[in-house]
């Protein structure tokens, strides 16, 4: 397999927009292509991640449309839609292509527009990532199923409430040194644990917004890569599924497709969780931080919440998670997500995050769950 | 690259099923699993085609739910959307998975349900393949598109409505032959001729009919296939795009990226038109069929509607267009319909096609077009 590197990153500020998915995520490749000083003409494919177009923008064919948007009509191009994790998926997707000798140059990316729509009406359609047939029918919306997750992680480590808030307000931390986030403010645990519940023990602040946005990255083969100074390796990157039916998991304190595609990623780059630097993962709500963090082997089974009080994955702690904020603080346009995850890990590892910068960062790793925990993607990047 | 064959193919009945989209492409997958004489255990990857799950089942993240329907819920899994191309985009991507030496057995497939709902509701479904800002708004639904397309290639060739009779009185012949065909009943010219006009000049039977069902392939690395006698290969297999808007197509009368797909899948299998034997196409509309066998250089632009009238795309013809009944006759479940193909030409390559066999096929296309012309793929498969 040849190897592949990241040479261009996108992303548009995060939080609403009255464009489409499709005219946000060309901004955002614009930028990509910038940054790789590379003119459109280079892609030789896309793609692209978007998961409820079809419902919010009564569009599908999402990816000829972004290619048209874009001012690249005749490039071939796929949608991809793994839930949450639609771009992370279009990025491991297009290493194929490119470890295949298909293609030198892919554009990858997302974008996702649902603030103009009602929340009642995005948290519905969110809620079509499980199973219509059996979970839909019960109300088992998102903020639903975490709240399952954290009462059996609070059951099984004793977990706090407390614990959980001290991911939201170290990633409202984070967001403020990223002028990207939707939010760019400080909050306070007094603030977190005072917030009305959304679904017990979840409160208002423990819960990632609905957020429009898009994000892009220009991938390359090593013939591409190898001269530019800035590029990023691509390591290692897998993908692991899990049953559909949150019935059928045996413990929902753990996110298994998490620790599968955990475990294949750091075999593909030859590394252990003591080598990451800096992670990006799906903080979609702060229980799945937390959950996250012992699934990647950064923590002992049932110290994530204890890690994240001390101040282990805050800036400066023993491994920073999600400098940018994460999908708590910077935003969650879930199409874009992964794509925006992977930006931030490859500014991280080039040293050009400003103020949020991990100091001395040198592996990286993002982390992208879809639906109810069946879907995870994990990536590992780094400098030469 | 390493390369890659088909070997096992399934198909369900094609027509009204009382099922999800995940269970019917299951049925396909138990019976293409069974053909390849693999249990369900050896599938490394679930490559999957769905196109309007999230409008007419409230179901998107159809990837992990379609294997975990099948009993498989931890094999990594990817839904693809291309419009109605979905399941031959999953295809190639799944090629380039084994050619990049990832996995070597990949299961590919896809399933669609669309008649628990009302035609006029998929109708609109199916319109959000096209521009939601600029073209729906117009009420431009896909008969209309197919008729404008009809309508310049009339102008410019001078093509009847006769001619475009004529590709629906030979699919539904060829359907007569296929027992999984939603239709399986003989009609005549005139039968097509007095049909009422859906959208001028196409008629009711010039347009193939809303269709529930599943279809699925086994993908295998060579060293896997190799032993396998009824192995078939894939030569080549290439996507292309187009503009989304139809406004910005310079001649309805072509579809540029079929021509520009077709290209590309000759020159990786090192073949040209005149080496193959049968085809499977994308004949949503009569015209899209005549179009087609002019883009893929069958026949020369404009030759396409008197071939179809003199019976050369007929079976027994000098090259056998839609054996199965196309989508005109076999139906068209679109997340399932670029699977159903590859397994049609997979089978007429097996020489085990019954009836509707095309006598020594050693070379066959498969060619699949999403939304407004703007995705087209074409891949072309032989026996060694």
């Amino acid at each position: 397999m040849r190897r592949v590197a990241v040479i261009g990153v996108g992303v548009t500020k995060f939080g609403k927009h009255d464009r489409t998915s499709g005219e946000l995520f060309a901004e955002a490749a614009v930028d990509a292509l910038a940054d790789a000083e590379l003119p459109p003409g280079a892609v030789q494919a896309l793609y692209y991640g978007n998961v409820v177009g079809g419902e919010t923008e009564h569009q599908l064919h999402t990816g000829p449309q972004a290619a048209s948007i874009l001012g690249i009509p005749t490039v071939p191009t796929t949608r991809f839609e793994t839930a949450c994790a639609s771009s992370h998926a279009a990025f491991r997707h297009a290493v194929m292509e490119i470890a295949a000798g298909v293609s030198d140059v892919v554009l990858v990316g997302g974008g996702e527009r649902v603030l103009n729509v009602p929340t009642a009406e995005s948290t519905e359609y969110f809620a079509y990532a499980s199973d219509a047939s059996w979970e839909q029918p019960l109300g088992l919306t998102f903020p639903g199923v975490f709240a399952l997750v954290a009462r059996a992680h609070m059951a099984k480590y004793g977990t706090t409430e407390e614990q959980m808030a001290a991911v939201a307000v170290k990633n409202h931390k984070h967001g403020t040194m990223n002028p990207k986030a939707q939010f760019q403010k400080e909050i306070t645990l007094e603030t977190v644990m005072k917030s009305p519940y959304v679904a017990d023990p979840l409160k208002l602040y423990d819960c990632c917004p609905f957020t429009d946005g898009g994000a892009a990255i220009v991938l390359a083969s090593e013939d591409v890569a190898r001269p530019r100074r800035r590029a990023v390796w691509v390591l290692g990157t897998a993908a692991a599924s899990d049953s559909m039916l949150l019935g059928d998991k045996k413990d929902l304190s753990r996110v298994m497709a998490t620790e599968r595609a955990a475990k294949a990623a750091y075999q593909q780059a030859g590394k252990s969780p003591s080598d990451v630097n800096v992670v990006e993962l799906h903080d979609c709500f702060t229980i799945a931080e937390i959950v996250a963090t012992e699934g990647l082997g950064l923590f002992e089974p049932g110290a994530g919440g204890i890690a994240a009080e001390r101040g282990d994955t805050s800036l400066g702690g023993k491994v920073p998670v999600n400098p940018s904020g994460g999908l708590k603080s910077k935003g969650h346009p879930i199409g874009a997500t992964g794509a925006a995850q992977i930006a931030e890990i490859v500014t991280q590892l080039r040293g050009e995050a400003g103020p949020r910068q991990v100091d001395g960062a040198r592996t990286g790793l993002t982390h992208t769950l879809g639906g109810n925990t069946a879907t995870v993607l994990v990536s590992l990047f780094g400098r030469e």
